[in-house]
């Protein structure tokens, strides 16, 4: 017998080729079907619930996997993959859920970070986006304000033929001072993200905080649902995953 | 004519063989002496505040150079070494002081962090040393208190014979918990500090945090004035050089 299970784990995804499986070049994905593979001495493969971009991080990203019960514990397995992932990887928990459970279709929303500061730090370099001191806050949330509700993303989209539909639907779109430093957050809550949606996005919201374009031609640019409307793509180091959540009625009571 | 200035500065020591040049190997003052010895078509020394180990950061560092006026600018020279030096290292000012003063011999105190968590995280893994999630924080301030006053700090030392005297007045040294989350930091400030003696200390302080030696085993240790008393060093990557201070009347008004 087996049982599904959510496996919630962050990265660094400084080194890592993003996280789906590819050919050749180290992915999220990859290592930990090798690590998993290996310690539980059978081919396992895991879904996860989005595909992170080269270089984007992940506070919290969820794939689900099915262990054979009872002789694979969900429990001795966080711990034994503690002491076995690499450094850039780290698990938190697993969580029973349905058998029919899917980490990816079943989300019912995402929310991104993009991390910005405006001095220069040797320690958050790769964790953060150099923005400039002149950058109007104000003025991108009046922008970002725009991004609530559905809208056709095609504008802040790559070119993918896989995808019926452009239509995403935000619930939060604002830009945050983190502390009493520099540090700034853009955080970003949707059903859905189109490939490059979030670094395009922002990457237009800063063409709005250097004056370049006011919020209304923010606005427009959405609107137009043109790809050629959308501004430089912001760099990948500053963009987490923060968080995926889903619907109460996927988790199982414990089974023990 | 030349002008003395006091050079602020901090760095990931991740990459470094610490501080001090060397004759082989990547150190902070090399590549500072060498950016600035182009930078300026001349060949420059500096003095820094202290030498921080392989590994160590400095959230701030201050080293002094001379600067020939009024050719040699202190604001552009900054301006232009943001864009010249290597991503883990940052500059952030310049300030004048009087033409005798001394980046390390003028220090009256210097303030060390070392930074720990109780759960792994690949995002803080090189800036943070990770201990068991059992660590008695409580216990270890309770030791910390007897590192206050006037000691001969032999025990926390590395056999170095180019220092007259083990004395350090320490005016501050505790733990403190960081935010809400997993994160504490140990503060310690003292006059001076002797050779591996921050990270002597907190590897002896994390014994007793792990409930092998007790508060009074550890005021022991100290005043024992005997090495072999020493715990093990603790890990370089939590520590970081935080704040170096000075007298006021070494610094100098604006000449311009």
């Amino acid at each position: 017998m087996t049982q599904r299970y959510f496996l919630y784990l962050s990265y660094d995804g400084t080194d890592f080729l993003g996280w789906q499986t590819q050919p050749e070049g180290r992915t999220v994905q990859g290592e930990l079907e090798q690590r998993l593979s290996t310690l539980l001495r059978r081919p396992i493969s895991i879904a996860g619930a989005g595909r992170t971009d080269t270089g984007v991080h992940a506070g919290q990203m969820v794939c689900h996997l099915d262990l054979k019960t009872p002789e694979e514990d969900p429990e001795e397995l966080v711990y034994r993959l503690r002491r076995f992932l690499p450094p850039d990887i780290a698990v938190s928990e697993t969580l029973r859920v349905r058998d029919d459970a899917h980490a990816r279709f079943d989300a019912v929303s995402r929310l991104y970070g993009y991390h910005v500061r405006t001095s220069p730090s040797p320690f958050t370099r790769k964790y953060c986006t150099l923005v400039p001191e002149s950058t109007d806050f104000e003025a991108m949330n009046r922008a970002s304000s725009h991004l609530l509700g559905t809208h056709d993303f095609t504008t802040f989209s790559k070119k993918h033929s896989q995808v019926r539909t452009h239509l995403c639907t935000v619930s939060e779109a604002r830009w945050e001072r983190e502390g009493e430093g520099d540090r700034y957050v853009f955080h970003i809550r949707a059903n859905r993200f189109l490939r490059n949606m979030v670094r395009a996005t922002v990457g237009t919201l800063l063409e709005v905080g250097s004056g370049k374009i006011s919020s209304e031609d923010f606005r427009d640019k959405l609107l137009s649902r043109d790809r050629s409307q959308c501004g430089t793509t912001a760099p990948s180091e500053g963009l987490f995953l923060e968080e995926v959540t889903y619907p109460e009625e996927l988790f199982m009571a414990k089974s023990h």
